[in-house]
């Protein structure tokens, strides 16, 4: 088995710290940094929560404090009635007791581990895209040096679904869409994994209790960290359950065959009714020419997903 | 059976003609006006079609000259390489033998049918939205007096269907996005037949035959008219037939139990990437307060079409 070397850049987040324990536990995977972002809380909580998650999933690899404003300069917009008050679903987090952060600026380290392990590392980004957007700013260079980009983040209208902080819009994305457009624009091979499935992936009460009960140590806090944010999906959604949105594109670096993919070139609106828009030309679609899509490279957008393949990849990495 | 008055907005255009002569047949509507505004042609083509068309279909409603250009002044964009270089697939259009030309613009023949029919009138608009808008304008009051708006334009995204101008852009809108959004958040009743449903519909080469070969004088003419348009749709998407976009909005006035409809309010992209996109908010969408759609009357947008019904109405309209 080769063993992918993964930078994983992140806004903890409830279903990112499911995601980064998911991440932790594949052997196929060799976490080699996390980058943290503003997003889901304020950057100091954020990199607090990713310190935390270090100790408490028990990984080697550095911690890095990234943007905590966006392209643009602003900060705010935090889904804390979502992720809960600490971002982590409200579980106690303790002060203080979690190993060093790394020194350097999180896009600075994301640049260093690319260039130490050039065409090698792949870089799973499941908040906003402020960090590599700055990587890309500060040293071009690492697009051709970058094994692969996996994002969670756009809304890009399949299945009728539609964004989350808009009809059009997902929060990533919508958080900031400057950055966004610069990371998918860039000559890097990006696998962008959006609502258009994750949506389609319910965790529901039933898995979620069964991990809690027979996942061991890891399956008891998967579990608790998720109660808050179940209880948010409840409230807006009806949902008896969460969306794994992170988790799947952790997912898609162990097994891309569980997605369907469209190829084209995707921009991302930068302001206005639409901001925070995801849009892809699908590859041969008649469009007059000379449009914005037209000088930029393919990507992958993700519109399809075996949900069943997925939830039992998730459930079998902590339940054998 | 009640009979409904009719204006009918328009750009002749292929499936502009068949719509009129499909509206002009049908014993429900009752036509008493057509004002023509740019759009498959500059706006003298499009009126010479619009006159040549009453000639030939024969009814006595006015034909007013609309707007030559968009509410932000632009004229152009005109889609010759689809409708033929005469707007109507190059079939003969004579000169100078047509009855007489309104002498109100567009607009105003508008305002004073509204006002001669308080709450009797259905518009049908199926080229931009810039007669509307404007005679909305000049008389806001109207939006109360009018029965119903019947809009053939704008791509919701639903049944994967892209826009045809852009990846989220549909012609009519993208010809004047400001003017589709004043007329969608004006309040009277609107409903938006776009490509979601019109890209569901083709009228294959064997239908047109049927039409030509046993729909009498109609039928030729119907026939002859779309084989340009035919031949566009041939080679830019490989389909053996033409999508019927205009018809779907009078079938619409005629029998809108074939179509299904999603509420909400409906914004138009001004400007940037996604220039002329439609976005509703469904109603109950939970997306954070202060939204800009939150402010504005839920339209009607269609998401479903019942095919073989339409073709069914559509043909037996001609075909006895
Ligand atoms: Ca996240
Ligand atoms: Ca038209």
């Amino acid at each position: 088995m080769t063993v992918r070397k993964v930078i994983f850049d992140t806004d903890p987040g409830v279903d990112d710290a499911m995601a980064l324990m998911f991440l932790a536990r594949r052997p196929e995977l060799e976490l080699i940094g996390v980058s943290t972002v503003l997003g889901n809380a304020g950057i100091e909580q954020v990199t607090r929560n990713a310190l935390f998650l270090r100790d408490r999933i028990g990984f080697d690899a550095p911690v890095a404090q990234g943007s905590g404003v966006t392209l643009a300069g602003i900060s705010g917009n935090e889904a804390l009635h979502v992720h809960g008050r600490n971002g982590l679903g409200d579980i106690a987090v303790p002060e203080g007791a979690a190993g060093p952060l790394d020194e350097r600026r999180g896009h600075r380290m994301i640049i260093d581990l690319v260039r130490a392990h050039p065409h090698e590392v792949t870089i799973i980004a499941v908040g906003r895209l402020t960090n590599l957007a700055r990587a890309l700013e500060k040293d071009p260079e690492i697009a051709r040096l970058v094994r692969e980009v996996v994002v969670m983040g756009g809304a890009f209208g399949t299945h009728g679904h539609t964004g989350n902080v808009s009809p059009v819009a997902e929060a990533n994305l919508f958080g900031d869409p400057d950055a966004a457009d610069i990371v998918f624009t860039a000559p890097w091979p990006v696998t962008i994994v959006g609502l258009d499935v994750s949506q389609e992936v319910v965790m529901d009460e039933g898995f979620l209790r069964c991990l809690g009960e027979s996942g061991g140590e890891d399956g008891r806090f998967l579990r608790d960290v998720s109660r808050f944010y179940q209880e948010f999906h409840r409230r807006s959604r009806g949902l008896d359950g969460i969306f794994a949105h992170d988790s799947l594109a952790v997912a898609f670096a162990v097994r891309p065959e569980l997605f369907t993919l469209r190829r084209g070139p995707v921009r991302v609106v930068s302001n206005g009714l639409a901001v925070g828009q995801s849009i892809q030309k699908p590859e041969g679609a008649p469009f007059p020419p000379g449009g914005a899509w037209d000088a930029h490279p393919a990507q992958s957008v993700a519109t399809g997903i075996d949900t069943s393949g997925f939830l039992r990849l998730y459930a079998e990495t902590f339940i054998r």
